[in-house]
Order: C-alpha cells, then structure tokens, then sequence
C-alpha cells in the first residue's frame, strides 16, 4: 500500500515530538514516511521533496519545526497538498515563535497549524487520518471509534 | 452537486472576513453554504449542524470566530470532518486570543488553524479547496494555476 | 442536604490543581460534587450536564480547563447558573491561551475568570461561598472569619 | 426596592463602556447604583464604600477600571460580596495591563474578571443578574428569555 | 538614628527576594524596615502603615508584591512619600501580571517600578540611597564609591 | 533659584508627552530645563549632560525615550542622581519594547520606571516633586494639595 | 559601477516601507536593485535570486517581509553573503510575527534583524553601508558624516 | 594576522553563552578578542572601546547582553563598524526583554539582532565570517563548505 503521509521534521531533536504524530497515524493502519529535512539547512532537499511529493502519492504532509519555523511554509509554497504544520516548543519563546512562523502565512499558501508541540503533533496525525477518511469508509470507523475511545477515557477517569 | 463546503461564523459581523473564504471558493467551481452559528448562544444548533454535516455530504467545515473562540473546536467535538479555523481580529487583544483559543487544542480533537483575520479566511478556502482536490483532477488543475497565478501577480509586481 | 456547587474538570490531570478549590468548600462546609468532563472529548455529556445543572439544585459551577479551554464557555452556554472558569496553566504558553480561551467571552454569556492555576481554583472556591452567602448568614460569618484568618496569617508571618 | 448592584468605575471617562452594564441591569429590571471611586485618587472613599456595601444591602459589585486596575482587588479586599471585575482598555497596552491586574488576583481575595471592554461590561450586567436570579424566579425567566432572545438574533442573521 | 527606608513585602514567600534589598541597604549604613502588609488581606493595616509612614519618619517606601501586584499602588495612593515597587516573579506569567500591575498606574499616583524580582529588589535599595543621598554627601560618596566597585567586578572578570 | 530637575528626551517628536512633565512641575512651582540628548545619535552629549547634572545642582533627571529606550539608562549609568524613565508609546510595539528597555536594568543601575506615555510622564514629575519634597515642606503641602485634587476632581464627577 | 545591495521585499504593498532603505542608500552614493519575490508564492525565483546573487557581485542583501516572514531565512539559506531581515508591520499583531520569524533563525543560518517597520529598513541601508565601507574609505568617511549629521539633527531641536 | 572581530559581553556569567560564538569563528580560523564591559557598569570602557575599535584594525563587533541590554546599542552610537547583537535569554522574561531592546534601534544607528541565547550566539559568529568573507575567498569557501557540513549533519540524521 503506498504511503500517503509524510512527516517531516526540522532537526532530529524534533523526534520524540513528532514521533507522537507516527505512532497515532499507526494506531490508525496509516504509515507515514519520515523525513528530516530543514528549510534553512538541506533548503535543496526539501524544496525537491515538496516538489515531487504529488506525483509519488502522497496525500498530506505534517511538518514540525521551532523558531523562525519556515519548514511548514517552504513546503507549502511548493505542492497543492495539504500542509499541516506543528510548532515546536523553542527554549527562550516556548513555541510562540513557532507558532506565528507556523500560522501568519500570506493569503493564497495556507498551512494547517497545530497546537505547540507534542499535543499538536497528535493532533496533526488526527486531522491527516480525517483527510484520508473522506474517500475511506473504514478510516471514518476508526475516527469514530477513536472519539469514542477518547469519552470512554474521560468517563473512566476520577 | 453536493455542496462540500460550509463556512460557519459565530457572529454575522464576521461576514464581510468570512465571505473571502467564499469567494475563492467559488473561484474553484466550489460553492459552499454559509451559516451564522454560535458556540455560545446557539449551541445547540451548532452541535446539531455538527453532528449531522457528514452525513449531509459535508467534506469540510471552515468556521470562524473570535475572542474566546470556541465555534471551531466545539464544532471538532462533533464531527469527524476536517476543521478549518480562522481566528478574528478582535478589537483589544488584536485576535491573539481567538487565535489561542482556535490552536491550542487539546490531543484528539484537532482545528486547522490559518492566520489572524482575512488572510485567514482566503487560506481556510484554499486548504479546502487541498483536500477536495486530493479525488478531483480538476481542482488540482485549478490549484496550479492558482499557484501560477499568485506568480504572476507578484512577477507582474514592480 | 443538597450539592449546590460543582466542580467541573477537563482532564483528571487538572484534579491536583482543582481539588484545592475543593478542599477550600469543604473548609466552609460546602460539599461540592466533582466531575471530569471535556469540552472536546465528551461534548454530549458536557452539555446534558450543564443542561440539568440548574434543575438538580446547583447554583455555582466551578470548571477548570487548559490550551484551548472552552470548558467554562461551554457550561455557560447552556446554563443561567453563574459559571466560574479556572484557566489551567499550560507547558508552552503557561496558561495565557487558557485565560484568554475563558476571559474573552462574546457578549451575553459571561465567564467569571479567576487567576491562571492554584490561586484560581482557590479563589473560585471563595466565590462561589460569597454567592451562596448572600442568601446564607452563616456563610457570611465564615467568610468574614476567613477574612480575618487571611490577615492573621499575614500578621504572624515575619 | 434595595439597590442590589453597584457599578464603580475608576473613572469618569469609563462610563461609556460601563453604562453598558447599567443598561443591561435595567433590561432585566435591575436598578445599579453607579459611582466614580478611584482605588488611587480616592482610596478611603472606595474603602468606605465597600466596607459598607453588604449592610447597605448590595449584593454584587461591578468595578470598571484600566491600567494598573486594582479598583475591583480593593473593594474585593474590603466586603464579602462578590465582586466583579471589568478591565478597561487602554491606549498602550490595549487592556491586557488591565486584564492581568484585574484577574491575577491572590488566594483569597477573588474577582470574577470579564472580557476587557465593552463585551465585559455587559457581561458584567448578566453575571450579576445570574447571581441574584439564584433566589429570583422572575430573572430565571428573564435570563432564559435572554438566552432566546441572544439565539434568534444570530438565527435572524444572514 | 531614624528608620528612613521601609520594606514592605504582600507575603512572606517574598522574603527571599526582598532581603535583597535589605542586605544592599544594610552595605550603605540604611537600615530599614521590614514589614510584611497585604494590600488584599490584610488592606487596613497597609492603609494605615501608608497613612503614618511620614509622620513617622520614614522617606521612602520599597513595596515588593506579584500577580495582580496592588501593593505598591495602594501604598502610594496614601503617601506623598517616594514608592519604589518592586514586581515579583510569578508562577505562570512569569512576572509580566506583577510589572504590568505596579507600572501602569494612573496619572497623578507614581510608583517607581524597578526590574522583575532580584535585580529589582537590589535596585530599589540603590534607588532608595539614591534619594536619601541628595541631602548627605556620606551616601553620594559611598555611591560613587559603589559605582567605581560595579566596575572593578566587570574588570576584574575574565 | 537653581534648577533642580531635568527632562531630557531622545526626540524632538517626544515633546508633546514630555511637557506634561514640565507642565507639572510648573503647577508645583519647580522649573525644569529641558533637553532633547540622544543615548544613540548624541552619545557623548548625553553622557556628558549626565556626568555634570550633580554638579551643576540638578536632583532628579526625567528621561523619555521610545523603542530600545536607553536613554534613561546610559543617564543612570554615569550619574549617581536619581533617574526616572518614561517609555514612548511607538508604532509597532506600542511601547512595550520601551518598558522593557527602561525597566529591565540590571542591578546596580536602577531605573524608576513610569507608566508607557502621557500617564508616565505626568507621574514623573509627581515622584520628583516627592522627592524634592523630602526636603521641602512647602512640596510637601502642595503634594498633600494636589492629593486632594486629584480626589475632589474624582467626586465632582458624575 | 556593479551593483552591491539588493532590496527584496515580499509584497509589492511593502515598497514604500522598502523604498525608506532605497532613498538612504542612494543618500550614501549605493545603488541598490530592487525586486519583489515572495518565499511563499514565487520560491522558486526567489531562490535562483539567492543562489546566484553573489556570483552577481551582490554584496548585501536586505529582505522585507511581514507575518510568517520567511523571505530573509529562504534567501539566507541559499546564500553566504550577509542578509539583513525588516519585518514589517501587520495588522493584527503589529510586526511581531514578523519579528519573531525573522530573528528567532536556527544555529547556522543567520539573519540580521532590523526593528520593525520604516526604522528597520533605514538601519537596513546603514548596516549595508557600514559593511561596504570596510572595503571603501569613502563611505566610511560619508558614515563619519553621516552620524554628525544625526546629533546635529538632534542638537538643532528644541 | 589582525584580530578583526572582537565579542563582548555585559556580564562574565554571559561567557558560556558567547563562547558559542568564540567557537565557532576558531572553526573558520578567525580569532576574535573577547571583552567583559557593561554599557551600564563600566560605561566609560564600554565607549572607548567602541570609539577605538575601528582603528585598531576591528571589523565587526559582536555584543551580547540581557534584560535591558543596551550594549550592542551603546556600541553601535559610538562606531561606524557593523555591530551584531546577541540578546541574552534572561530568567523571568526569557529574553523578549533583552530581544526588544537589542532590535528596536531607533533609524540611523542600527543593531544586527540575532536569534535569543545560544543560536543567535553561532549566527552572530557565522554572520561576522559573511561580512569579513566579502573580500576574503578562503572565507567564502569555508562558508561554503559550513554550509554543506551542516546539509550533512541534517541527512546523516536519522
């Protein structure tokens, strides 16, 4: 089966975050490929990755960076794929930085922001599934399972 | 055909941003249903329109709001649809509240959230438009030469 | 005797914080009943709650929420009972997104917003005994006990 | 009958925003007392007043002020009434300086704070009618006739 | 010799932070006093303390409190003594609530606000010597003297 | 008589805020001299006004500056007067960027930092004239005067 | 004469922010090019600009841009010389996402920010100069001349 | 071989901070002088030294400072030398202070503001080797070649 989400990220100190994103996307049969690719770095290598992320059946990629966070933004600016974004939380901003890196994108390039770090990584694996699960019946089982799942966790609390 | 698309916004002061969503929605052919729904004094009907908008044949739900900006995330809790959300500039804190309060969701239920204000709304249309072309050859199309587009405009520039 | 206030939370994690407000009702002889519901994660259950809140006999509702907190938000909207939120602090934004996401209600549904963390949940307790007093002359004699306790507290410090 | 609701406001120049507040209390058939007391340009007349607002038989206090807005800490510092705190906007900081010393209140000595402005003053006005409603069936029914009345002025719209 | 310099502080937790000041006044032969005062819980022993600190000898007043930060305000709404406030840092806001609270006052009621926590309270002594110092040529020499030491420690470094 | 207080700007387009100052001090019948010294375009002016204010008799120095306000600290470091800084609103920032350049002065070096504004200015040259008053009986009646100005002013209100 | 300074700006709706760097490099004798290339909607000629902007003879090159403001990071990551990053101005957060995702560039990759706005993109052109005339004793004698003419400009006020 | 890039810093404890910088400007075999002078301690230094540097054969001037950090700013007032500030991350504002007063120059004097802490340090390090690169070819290499290691490290990653 061909891989349908990407999950880039700036740094390999990104890793423990956006490894949240992997292990959900599996929870739901859905496994992404990895990449670390940076924007202000490998600049080459990730421009070519957006490029040709289309064409080689991707369907929606998650990029996580911190900072001046243009990893998202680079992406998007080079593909019509969905571009969700995960703002790293940075040491001296706290992800603010990310943040505003990530979501002030100009009109006509949109990237998806998540919340700051880890639950934001979740989140983006979710909203990729829900992306997918628009021309797949047995994902939207699983969502709904999953939200159900999510109750039941709460209930069974306290 | 089916419409695809809602614009949701929880006060009918936020038309004149949200109807930019509009418009370049149907600058693809796409031509979305418009409604005023509030997370605070209608919820009701907000969670019903929820609950109810897969089934209806809705892909994707872009709502807009602002301060404590709840519409987004309340109409998440309800659906297994992608969410757009588009924070509304506000007149003390500058729409830096409804942007928190549309990002920071928590782990399960995600909000794509696009930048403060216009900008905003015209991306939550063009992210949508993203997911719907992922089955429809046409709109890709029609995003490459959005992409063209957006070029030529600014090479035109100066 | 009749449970006349609530204490809502969204996530068991938030209970070390929220349970200081308990402690405080207990202290002035107010048992309240505790509830871990999310805005997000159990919408239906948030608002059925809410719904019956009044009828039940409550007259205070205390909710604790972090991120994108639209847990008191949403209690108010579906209730005339006078709602307090408590803005969790949060790892990233240190609970600014929670105290915006409570504080900056629309117009027509008000939030009573305490302090980010601890002193909120505390505080929440004191107000919600200072409502439940106005119709309770022992209560006001405690709350005017309490006050002097405060001071003496201060008093002996140093 | 009793003057049940005050509005103090820092500030002759509050009172635009603040007879939002008054405005609203008189829908609901409400009458406020309003005064002009400045925590800092009349210290002990805002003491007195508060220190004598319960036996006066006010029940709840309204305090509008901006900046370093400590005219709600202090009344809340002198009377067991619950009191409710509005932060003014201001010119450099936009309200947030109003916002943080108005809602950070310590352990102790709680004010309910509202949304900075205008939306806050109002809401100021329904907290405070949601607190005497609890011993008022007729404002029960009002207050729900106002929740109505907020829902067909969104559902009139567009 | 008269106590010149008080040092208030609104809890005991401040002690650390505010023995600062102590122990710089203490370098420059000014002792002062120590008194911890409540503007929120303990509000008439603080307004009395403000009321007589003139009459009483007393020429400047160094107040130290955090969050919603009155008490440097409150101190000076009933003094015509110079009041150096000094923000504590705070849990969740880092500070910013105190800085805000003690700096934004309204025209006509000054409060000399120094940096957040240590630096702050060091500073406030100096500032404290700095206005004792204008009538006795001891303290300017012992100030010069300071300053020639601030600059031999960075001298003296690396 | 000589002059005893000094209100320096960093820009001639300070003025209108700064006068406020000087207006104030006129009504307490002190004569400031008033200099426009930059701490960035005129560095060694400045310095050197500084160097010499205690000597040529000045006791108080009131620096105004915008943006990386520094002006009130490169004064405060090269004179052992007391310095008070007031932050310019600006464009962007809003004068935020100001207080915390003129605040946030490393221990050794303080800085009185007054409201962002025409606030902070008025409020400098109170502190100057209570600190001048220190000295001078007759301030301090004018002081006590102007309290209760400030306060009938209030009550005449409404 | 080669040209040594580029002007790159985002938006065409930046030019008269840019146009302030224009008026004062010409000022200093240097002619600048001027370009509109945006990071997010054309990358790729954005990106041949930077890559074969030093084998151009560029020597300098100043980049404008406003909220996700990734043009000065993308042109830096595709080149060695100097880059010199002006966040403009936005709407609702005042330059501040600007700021935050031009200066906060990871380890390796730098960006020299500039304030925010018309007093960014004067100290752009300045930076440019005061790096041109380390080879170039003409335009350190015009930056000489240049810095009088600002204390002049000062001392001449007032 | 001519020293041409000197470091400074406000504070000793800034060294493990700015040595980040001496590191890495070793790595491309430029070796820098390093300072400790205070724009607020040892102002007199701190000003010589810049009034000197450009004679003794200097060519960039790297100042790193916090909180009120006006030291690259002093520096920039009194040199026609490219000055690159690095903003210290400070405790309880976490650098945002130090960061505005390092980036908001005032038109006419600019500072290269880096990133917050330790990156801004290496880029502050990379960016003085871009300027002296500019007539340097071995320089122009090693960029080349540092830009191509760190493209490296990014792919051997993971």
């Amino acid at each position: 089966m061909k891989t349908k989400v990407a999950i880039i990220m700036g740094s390999k100190s990104d890793l423990p975050v956006m490894s949240e994103a992997e292990k959900l996307l599996r929870q739901f049969g859905v496994k992404p490929e990895l990449r670390v690719l940076s924007a202000h770095r490998t600049p080459l290598a990730t421009i070519n990755y957006a490029c040709l992320a289309q064409q080689r059946g991707l369907q929606v990629i998650i990029a996580g960076a911190g900072g001046a966070a243009h990893l998202a933004g680079v992406i998007a600016a080079h593909t019509i794929l969905p571009v969700i974004g995960v703002p790293m939380e940075t040491h001296a901003l706290k992800g603010i930085d990310s943040l505003f890196s990530t979501v002030q994108m100009p009109a006509g390039v949109p990237v998806a922001a998540m919340a700051i770090g880890a639950s934001g990584a979740k989140n983006a694996a979710i909203l990729a599934v829900q992306i997918l699960a628009l021309e797949d019946k047995k994902l939207q089982q699983k969502l709904r399972a999953y939200k159900k799942k999510l109750a039941a966790a709460i209930k069974g609390k306290k």
